[in-house]
């Protein structure tokens, strides 16, 4: 009975922690991805970038992201230093340095992100005279170069800090640090981009009847300026956050479980990373393939190899195959939440096309319609993260659920590549449009940003359902930290701070909504006086002053964001001091269950009234100028801060709430009035 | 040591019970409370009707209404009889007994409104005739009839029942008849309502131009129809079954809690009836008062009684103090909440204000900014829910929190008092205008109308907040049947159980939204019509055919109602036949959740948009017909489904799935898959 089989496979597992074997691999992991993400980087630098009319375009946009970006950090720096200063003393030095690394990190993503989608753009519209097979790899491989780059930096940076400091809830300032600028980012970037979008719509394409990117138009280059600053670097901010959130709530989970257990989600996610790489080069356009098949194919081999990697690194490490499972759940139930997403908000399905037929007796019928569907997309992603849940708890405990949200954003290198590849070809299309490159090269932009469409609707909802699970592992993680085994919702405390947190989500998505309106309503008004005052303008004779418009979306945005942003922080201060720690944990879980309605409904009603409103534009029920069009464009005006501002920043929000929680639950503990 | 100084209070205790003392007091009150409503129903009934144009058009609502109940009825009695087959058999045939009163007493305390609601309508708008002094009176004693009738029906039933079955879970079957009559009525009349009111709105003002209430519009019966099948009935049913939900929650938490507890909630209920009772007769129109503050002082004279009240009961039953408290602090967040929710409605506050202002820039703006505003005032009553459930369980424990529910509800009476008065007087105005009456009289109709309005902003939110608390009682009674004593979200399968039941409000409302949708869409084109074929239509000289589009209304309601009603009682079965007790636990209080969200969010952001248009009708930011008008007009029949259908089923929606739980739960606890 002295005969151990495990003998080997037990020297193996600790030869591989003495010597930091598998921290080191996932650190060399996170580097490789950021390599190629630069190999990417050079190869859509050494594209030309076209005429000088592009160019002069392209440097306008350029300019007002620059100055976005710059201002929006400005004030970011005052946030992170306070938030420094007081983890320092209330926390521990070594959580104040990971939080400035993990915001250093993730504000490198979000610009570096911009900044190669600013080099994208204007080379994909140029490659396009050339032809789609031409165009579509640099639209792809600048967006690769933020997805590569940000699971890069966040699995390289996760495993320097926690080699360092080998507490994973050291490690979660890194993650608080990813958020907090993850949610200025996406907030601000939301706000700046539908203010520009709808003052450029409302006035231009509604009252004036110019079309859509029109150099005439005051708000044009604001508005591409957005895209810039809202979808790309915004979305990579957002992504970035809920990654490291995943992984590091596992890290804390699998610390008290079992042994390796703080090292397995780095691991796992390393793999990710590989078979993301691998994903990127398989995307490629045949000549009479479709773009949007092609982004598919990356994803599905990244998907499949992503499984491969986790069976092999199980049956490696010996570990129990429920992990497996635990991790494949999460993965399955990501791409349906995927798919079922899709269908709500797609352009040849019952809701969008109800939603288009309806607009003929409307507005408020449009808007009635898409309300209610977006309301129904609700239910299939949530029955899927709620199977998630209970299969891999059953099969791997409180871990497994962390790790089925390690399994669902395993893939996020492929998902951002393509995601991000979305508003590079839709700058690309304005940029095209903005120099008259001709009809042949617009519609090869067309059929570009349509793939980028297709892909973004997907995304989304993936990212949603990633968000939603790594905030119930925060929340299990939160509750291994106070050290509190239920959250009861039948303890007062517990449903009075359920309470409260359901009502923070829909209040967060109105201020921010809020800042658009007003933001929205200084624009129009600009443009409007622009429209008027400046002679020749309407007839092109006259450039717009572009500058003013792209000044009064950034000042606005930035003063928008400030309130929803401390409110994230302070909202669970306050309920831990006041209610305790079991009452936090209501909080977080009603505002985690309502923040996923929220964020769902406003996702998908936002994409619905977009498709319907582009039904009708290709033609049906009356098409372009009719009175249904105009109804539908106001349904599309409505669903835009859903679906670009509020929407996306509610991930964001709850995983800020969750880590502020977690992080200051020692004090919480210690102080709260309610013990 | 043998003397005991409660000897006394024990024998008085055990007399007032072995001769059911206590029972025949509630029951006798509810048997006051219907005379009085008998009374003032005489009262009503012996005023003149009119001139012999506005008798035809009394006639024509009349005869709408009453052919649209026996259709409601008809596919109810389907509905009931399936119900009580199943109850027989499944839960037993005293259950089945006790549901077929409730059903009986909701339907007729439906009808019953309906019925005084016709006959007040008219005689109001002739009475207005000879002032307003006059008038007040029919309609504050119209609603009154409404209001004392049901809480009179609902104390006498439920004391009845329990006389016969003194056992609470059988008595559980009453509310349950109560509350799936009240579903129908809410949801089917919700849904006939706005049918009418939005056909009646976009063609007749939108579109022709003509005046709101205009008797050339096809529509106008229907949409008076609407507001007494909707508002009056639907309401009534809607309250009736809140209010008796929360008597049974307490009568089983309080059997199991302490002795008399399953009679005290009867008792204490009895004393809001005496209270509300008194109170009617304080309301009274001085000559120079205003009628919305005659309403008001009835409403705290009433909640003044009732604290009086209780404080004697508590006092002479030798009962606990902290009851007491906990019964006031549900009183005193009552009326906290229907403040706040009267601020972000009221036509001269910031968010309403704000709202009109910006219809300036469209539609787009306006139905994001009431959006955002109905989001923010989430918040305020979820906070004095939360509060009033700590401190009433900090005094008393979950009996408490129960207690808290019936403080809370005590007041029903005077409330629906009030509330039904305004649909009263909102038909006079609409027969005095169709009728003619001329300018004075509809000044004074004008005003009746107003006083309603206030009354109706605050006792709508003041209703969603009785609901919430009420179906907390209920879930806490469901979690006492059961005999689990935690739902902890941290279980798998209860968190599982509440991300399915956090979407199934906005599931339900966009299916009674989808219903108003495809139903005004029907009635758009029938009014279009008409006014395109029959000729001379427009210039008056011509009657429409009123009752096409009131046949329309009917057909469609009762359609697209059966679908939600149908998930309604099958959802919860299936997740706790499937997922089990606990998920079915985590079920509830998710919907309880999201539920209380959706109805609060929808009651004011659709108040709002209706009060903004108001305001710009009053001559602001261009007045009637200008842009800034039509976008508001938009707003606001975005906003009718959301208040006026979709938000008040929700209060009905979550205590029915709450009782299909509790009812079912000795069957699910046996035979569910997962146990």
């Amino acid at each position: 009975m002295d005969l151990d089989p495990f003998v080997g496979i037990r020297i193996f597992h600790e030869y591989l922690i003495a010597n930091n074997i598998l921290l080191l691999i996932s650190f060399i992991t996170g580097l490789i991805s950021i390599i190629v993400a630069v190999y990417f980087y050079i190869y859509v630098s050494k594209q030309k970038v076209g005429t000088s009319k592009m160019k002069e375009i392209s440097d306008a946009i350029k300019e007002g992201a620059i100055a976005f970006l710059k201002r929006q950090y400005t004030t970011l720096i005052v946030f992170v230093i306070i938030l420094t200063v007081i983890l320092y003393f209330f926390i521990g030095p070594e959580t104040s340095i990971a939080y400035v690394i993990g915001s250093l990190c993730s504000a490198f993503a979000g610009f570096l992100g911009m900044d190669i989608a600013l080099k994208a753009n204007v080379r994909t519209a140029n490659a396009a005279r050339r032809g789609l097979k031409r165009a579509f790899p640099i639209g792809f491989y600048g967006g690769a170069v933020t997805g590569l780059a940000i699971v890069g930096l966040a699995v390289a940076g996760l495993s320097a800090v926690y080699y360092f400091f080998p507490d994973p809830e050291i490690v979660l300032g890194f993650s608080f640090g990813a958020s907090l600028v993850a949610l200025f980012a996406k907030a601000g970037g939301g706000i700046y981009t539908k203010t520009a979008d709808i003052g450029a719509d409302l006035v231009g394409k509604v009252e004036m009847n110019i079309p859509e990117d029109d150099p005439r138009n005051p708000a044009v280059i604001a508005d591409n300026v957005g895209d810039n600053v809202g979808d790309v670097a915004g979305m990579g901010a957002d992504l970035f956050d809920s990654y490291v959130a995943s992984v590091v709530a596992a890290m804390i989970i699998g610390a008290v479980t079992m042994e390796l257990g703080a090292l397995l989600p780095l691991v796992f996610s390393a793999a990710g990373i590989i078979a993301s790489v691998i994903g990127t080069f398989f995307v490629k356009a045949k000549k009479k393939g479709s773009p949007g098949k092609a982004l598919n194919n990356g994803t599905y081999i990244t998907c499949f190899l992503f499984a491969l990697f986790s069976f092999l690194i199980v049956y490696l490490l010996a570990l129990d195959m429920g992990i497996f499972y635990a991790i494949i759940s999460g993965l399955v139930a990501g791409i349906v939440i995927g798919i079922t997403s899709d269908y709500y908000t797609s352009i040849d399905r019952t809701p969008a096309l109800r939603t288009a037929e309806v607009s003929k007796t409307g507005a408020a019928i449009n808007i009635l319609t898409g309300f209610s569907y977006g309301s129904i997309s609700i239910l299939p992603p949530l029955i899927g993260i709620g199977v998630a849940t209970v299969i891999s708890y059953h099969f791997a405990g409180i871990f497994g659920i962390a790790m089925s949200a390690i399994g669902m954003l395993s893939i996020t290198g492929m998902i951002v590549s393509a995601d991000a590849y979305g508003p590079i070809v839709d700058n690309a299309k304005g940029i095209a449009e903005q120099s008259r490159l001709g009809k042949k090269v617009i519609q090869i932009a067309d059929k570009l940003d349509a793939a980028g469409n297709t892909a973004k609707a997907i995304t989304k909802g993936f990212a949603i359902g990633a968000a939603g699970i790594s905030v119930i592992a925060l929340l299990v993680a939160y509750t291994e930290i106070v050290g509190i085994k239920t959250i009861d919702i039948m303890n007062p405390f517990v449903l009075a701070g359920a309470l409260i947190g359901i009502a923070i989500p829909p209040l967060f998505s109105a201020l921010t909504i809020l800042g658009v309106g007003k933001n929205a309503f200084r624009m129009i008004n600009e443009v409007r006086r622009q429209f008027k005052e400046i002679p020749g303008l309407i007839k092109g004779k006259t450039k717009p002053d572009y500058a003013k418009c792209v000044d009064i979306a950034t000042k606005g945005a930035l003063k928008e964001l400030i309130l929803p942003s401390v409110l994230a922080v302070i909202v669970p201060l306050i309920v831990g001091f006041v209610l305790g720690v079991e009452a936090l944990g209501g909080f977080l879980a009603g505002s985690i269950l309502s923040g996923l309605i929220f964020a769902l409904f406003m996702a998908n009603s936002g994409g619905l009234w977009d498709n319907a409103k582009k039904y009708i534009e290709e033609g049906n029920f009356g098409g372009k100028g009719s009175d249904a069009h105009k109804a539908a464009v106001i349904g599309d005006t409505v669903g835009d801060p859903f679906k670009d501002t509020a929407g996306p920043s509610l991930d964001t929000l709850l995983v800020v709430m969750s880590l502020v929680a977690s992080l200051f639950a020692p004090l919480i503990v210690k102080y709260a009035l309610i013990r």
